[in-house]
């Protein structure tokens, strides 16, 4: 008789059960996926056997040359890219490369939290980024937005209302350049307020910059770690969404001797060599060429998709259209559950990020949606937005057609 | 003025502050670093360019078309190794890809483990799994060793014991095939043994198979795995210590729905997807002439590092020859202390294991040391033992010498 685990169980095992894995859905909404066909792949080949055959070798050895930080010339790498593109002063020995920037979120958490700590942060905002608080026993705190990310007032009103409590919030979690899932960019002004409230209450700045590469424009303000004069920013940023998600490389920056204090909270003996050594070979003469050639195949995607949202829901769906990235924050009518959308579209083949999931107060959240194009081709977003307003339309009546367009 | 974190640090951040890395010390004689010149690196050179231009940009998503488990061909080429070189029974379907075999203790230890929990293992055993336990608030309960590896009678005389106290420990954590550090290889009918234990008081047991390729007759029994028909072992296994540590590739295998419990327990998006094509390219043609092929040169080296030893040391070194693996563990006379051998040895360029670290009851181990041999040369070792035992001798007078041999 197979032996039965579940009376032996931890605490946090018997919350969850996952099923075999299906496959995605042909309607695939949701997640940081990117366009399959801009993968660079044979650009990577090329570079990953010339390293092979130079490095290979000291794959012999956990940290390789380079020690727990990472690989050596990647950090170097990391350090020209930020100074050119967000105009940063990180060197190498700031810099620690991370297994996806998740990780580099999770090292910050350990560094700084115990259970019953508050962190201040959007109040729309990344799932994964709020689950991970709570799971450690940490209000998230949620700070208002506007079309310019975080606001200024709400964030000033927080952290006074904090010290007047006699409680020190951790540090500010901001995604400031394509916000998720919001998708806005604030303006340089606001970063240098942020700075400025971070140094009148004592609090640190935890910048996460995983979309910054992404604004159509191609234009963007200063790092907040740019602005920073005191050391009191830490950044994190990512390759998963300019070059492949499944590529598991992000990274951290904070100053010593801060970084002296995440090092040895990082107990996973490294993180993957030959991720980090293809990557060190590809980027010099590669990344802003291949960067500049994604931004108007996503500016199109997102155009498609907001003008099938124009077409299949109206008015109903209410947007900002996003500045860049790979995804969209919906507003529907109040009536609109969007997890119950989810689960139908689900039987549709399609799936969204209901809003409760993605805010820190869900329960007002749930007319709202994310909607991710990176992944999808034109034609799926448009067939698949068609889709989804019939559905809509079926379970809560919404958009309301008049008889000669309804189709439900 | 620079930003002070120390105030807003978490407990587990303030407890421990690394320096930069310096380069490992000319005589390396720790951690489970192999044999440079023996990574396969023009092999996986061809390997990763081939896969990487068939299959690259499915690397636009996270876990590619395979899920979250990982990358399906290489889960289905463990399966085939695992059978022939273990005699297990493992479809892919079982199989977790993770970054390295530590992120699989990880996971085991997260689905099973509360604070106040007991587990029980070897009392030489590997630091990591000692202080990842102590760190979770789990007490590490020690089960004596003998020359075939863990002692039955001493394992149920605690299973008993906590019996009697209506404790049910988690899991019996095991390295039954070249125990880390004894480096010894437990027979067939211990194996069957451990079971008949496991169903007696109904605890499973977590088998750690990461040295298990590395027996230098090439001859192994089955893995407990294999043995076992009632899917009341968990197991763990690596590619970092026949392939490359840098490498971070490992797996667990546990039977749904186990293995629906501890995926969600997996939240780092997946691990790195070229470093499992890389593999699931490579090991179909390669892996068993590779091992073939490392097997005697670490038998040199073993037998290099006994010699130096009998030399250098003569009784004073008390040592089983081990039966495979990288590493060799020392008993010297009471009176020396590792901890203080390896602080003086370090001021010369030598590191050691000290005792204590690689033991449950640190205290009574002071005096034994593990020496790891994989990764320095034939050269190195000599040359290094020679050293140590210089210093040991300036430091405890140990090796006892004879005038004429006295070089101190």
């Amino acid at each position: 008789m197979p032996f039965a685990y579940d009376a032996l169980l931890s605490t946090a095992a018997s919350a969850q059960q996952a099923a075999p894995f299906q496959g995605l859905p042909p309607y695939h909404f949701v997640g940081g996926n990117i366009d399959e066909p801009t993968v660079p792949a044979e650009a990577l080949a090329v570079a990953v056997s010339k390293v092979l055959r130079e490095q290979g070798h000291a794959m012999g050895k956990y940290g390789m040359d380079s020690g727990p930080q990472g690989y050596l010339p990647l950090r170097e790498e990391i350090a020209r890219i930020l100074a050119r593109r967000c105009g940063m002063k990180a060197p190498a020995g700031d810099i620690l490369v991370t297994t996806g920037s998740l990780q580099a979120m999770d090292l910050v958490n350990k560094a700084f939290l115990n259970p019953g700590d508050v962190v201040l942060l959007e109040e729309a905002n990344y799932m994964g980024a709020i689950s991970k608080l709570r799971a450690l026993g940490v209000t998230p705190h949620p700070v208002a937005l506007d079309a310019d990310g975080m606001r200024m007032d709400a964030l000033e009103e927080a952290l006074a209302h904090y010290r007047g409590r006699g409680i020190t919030p951790k540090f500010i979690y901001t995604i400031p350049t394509i916000q998720n899932p919001t998708a806005t960019v604030m303006p340089a002004a606001r970063r240098h307020e942020m700075l400025t409230l971070s140094a009148k209450y004592g609090v640190p700045i935890f910048e996460d910059d995983c979309y910054a590469d992404l604004v159509f424009s191609g234009q963007r303000p200063p790092a907040i770690h740019a602005l920073d004069t005191e050391d009191r920013v830490i950044y994190c940023g990512t390759f998963s969404k300019t070059i492949a998600p499944a590529l598991r490389v992000g990274y951290l920056v904070a100053p010593w001797p801060l970084m002296g204090r995440i090092l040895p909270l990082k107990t996973d003996a490294g993180s993957g060599a030959l991720e980090q050594m293809v990557l060190a070979e590809y980027l010099p003469d590669n990344f802003d060429a291949h960067i500049a050639a994604l931004l108007p195949m996503l500016q199109e995607k997102s155009d498609a998709l907001c003008a099938a949202l124009d077409e299949h829901f109206g008015a109903a769906a209410d947007y900002d259209r996003p500045a860049g990235g790979i995804y969209l924050w919906v507003t529907l009518p109040d009536n609109v559950d969007t997890e119950r959308l989810n689960q139908a579209a689900l039987r549709h083949g399609i799936e969204i990020n209901p809003g409760h999931q993605w805010t820190v107060n869900g329960a007002e959240n749930r007319h709202r949606m994310r909607i991710c194009f990176g992944h999808p081709s034109l034609d799926t977003i448009r067939d698949g937005i068609a889709k989804l307003a019939d559905i809509c339309f079926d379970e809560f009546g919404v958009p309301v057609r008049s008889g000669n367009l309804d189709r439900g």
